[in-house]
């Protein structure tokens, strides 16, 4: 098979806006914190209101891993709805600055290009209340043979069934890339989100996702157990890889009998945890798609999310390979 | 004299866009390493479509100044003309945020919201490239005894003389200033800005401006003198008042025949110098409107510039002075 590339991501295209805040802010404007939240344009513009002074740069889960991984010295290529805006140019100029192929032209009508709110507390942990804007209409139409194409594999996000058309146009995507023989990851996103769309999570994991990826928390929420052993037992009943994040105890990937445990690398400080899913995620994919054992995906995934802990910011930074070993 | 506010700011609105360069890409785009050079939309979008991925925030010198001295607690205001574009919302945002008090509405028409390419190298110096945009359409028309009200201090941007009406507008300004008994400081911005309009800056420095807040570089190129000595003595012909900052020589204050000389605070290790004049200015000043003696502004000063070279980033954070003693 001739691919065009070697990764395609689908996948809410968003802008984010970090803004440090006390620790009173999120209990005024009745934020969960740690939580991600979906709020609309009035909501959005009346937290921005109230926080102070912010920093833009672009982002999105699986946007990072898809950045990251070009970072990496893959061939990649992104399918997410902007408008053509001035933050929409910022996340096409940004992704495209990488050598990413982005394939739908930025929208000239409908809502504006999404971001994400991201507050800070002292402590470091974030709070995002996302405004998903042109995203939401990321439609059916748009994804076809020509803006996929036939990558080695696509990398869909979870979040993108929380679009009114994400249902259907995931499934497009999925049967487009089964008849071109591109393998089909699927990232879980968030537990919450595992929650709000369980069954046609399951239906699509069964039925043309090949990989997936994902913290332990997810998978738990996705087979609904609690234990991790009880998970790693549940995942018995599928035929899926699956590449599973567990923090500091590292990762654990699944396939069929095979189990392999890579163990998280030891850091002096953990500066950030912004992005590590994602970012291991990116090397994972990497060694995937160029035919490394998993064993070996699972070694650059790890590195990847242990040099993103260690800095501020959730994306890898070219060249990150030279001094992998 | 009831003043409405301690401290308007007079400057060019700009929204920064920071990435990090390899050392050849100054050589490929024509750039003097460490310059801040204008460039018109067709320059900007070149050097844009070529850069790296960015981080978007609020800037510009006197901004940064006045987002400074607001955080210190003093009460602000600036005129500074941004388009009611997407990248003037996070301008207007941000300022409004700290508390500083916008008077100009953002434009409907005209040019964009002004942007600084920062280019920032593997040793951190920096390089910009500057598309002033909506800046470039400030008018004379929108210095009026309503929008500049009658704060104690009005603090002018150097780089205004660059706009088309600067000359007329800061003329204006300062002379509205002198009806309302507000005090008139101007910030010489850089060398190469001096040596561009030496002569009106020494015609406003001899005719309205009290205060002169600038580095020994830019105070030389005022007074044409190589040596700092000679410099100083130079400054015996002028009546004003002279903040002159010098990196790790500290600063020194210039009044009359007095001279304060306030040593640097020795730091472990300086992060990014980048807005520690701007940071010693909102210090100094928040010192002289809250009427403390020069040596104390001068202290000051140097405190909130000390802080911002030991990070990242070039503002004052709020609550800075809870530490100062």
């Amino acid at each position: 098979m001739n691919h065009s590339v070697q990764l395609l991501g689908i996948s809410n295209a968003i802008v984010d806006v970090l803004a440090h805040i006390d620790d009173t802010f999120l209990g005024k404007i009745g934020a969960v914190p740690g939580s991600m939240t979906l709020v609309d344009m009035d909501r959005a513009r009346e937290i921005y209101a109230n926080m102070g002074p912010a920093t833009e740069m672009s982002g999105g889960s699986v946007a990072n891993t898809i950045a990251g991984f070009a970072n990496l010295g893959g061939s990649a290529a992104y399918i997410g709805r902007v408008k053509a805006d001035q933050l929409g140019g910022i996340f096409n100029h940004d992704m495209r600055s990488l050598g990413v192929d982005i394939r739908l032209a930025a929208a000239t009508n409908g809502a504006p290009t999404a971001r994400s709110l991201i507050l800070i507390t002292a402590d470091g942990q974030r709070t995002m209340q996302t405004y998903l804007g042109a995203c939401t209409e990321l439609s059916t139409d748009d994804i076809t043979p020509e803006s996929m194409g036939s990558p080695k594999a696509v990398l869909i996000e979870g979040y993108v069934w929380d679009l009114p058309e994400g249902p259907d146009l995931t499934a497009k995507a999925i049967d487009i890339a089964k008849k071109n023989g591109t393998a089909v990851a699927l990232s879980l996103s968030d537990s919450f989100c595992v929650e709000r769309h369980r069954d046609s999570f399951n239906h699509a994991v069964r039925n043309g996702v090949d990989i997936v990826v994902a913290d332990e928390d997810e998978v738990s929420a996705l087979v609904q157990t609690e234990d991790f052993d009880d998970t790693l037992d549940a995942l018995d009943a599928y035929d899926n890889l699956f590449a599973i994040t567990r923090s500091d105890k590292g990762s654990v990937i699944v396939q069929g009998d095979e189990r392999i445990v890579q163990a998280a690398t030891p850091v002096d400080e953990v500066i950030d945890t912004t992005g590590a899913g994602d970012a291991y995620t990116a090397g994972f994919l990497f060694g995937w798609v160029n035919d490394k054992p998993l064993a070996e995906c699972a070694k650059i995934g790890t590195f990847c999310g242990t040099t993103v802990i260690q800095q501020v910011g959730a994306r890898i930074e070219p060249g990150l390979l030279d001094n992998y070993s």
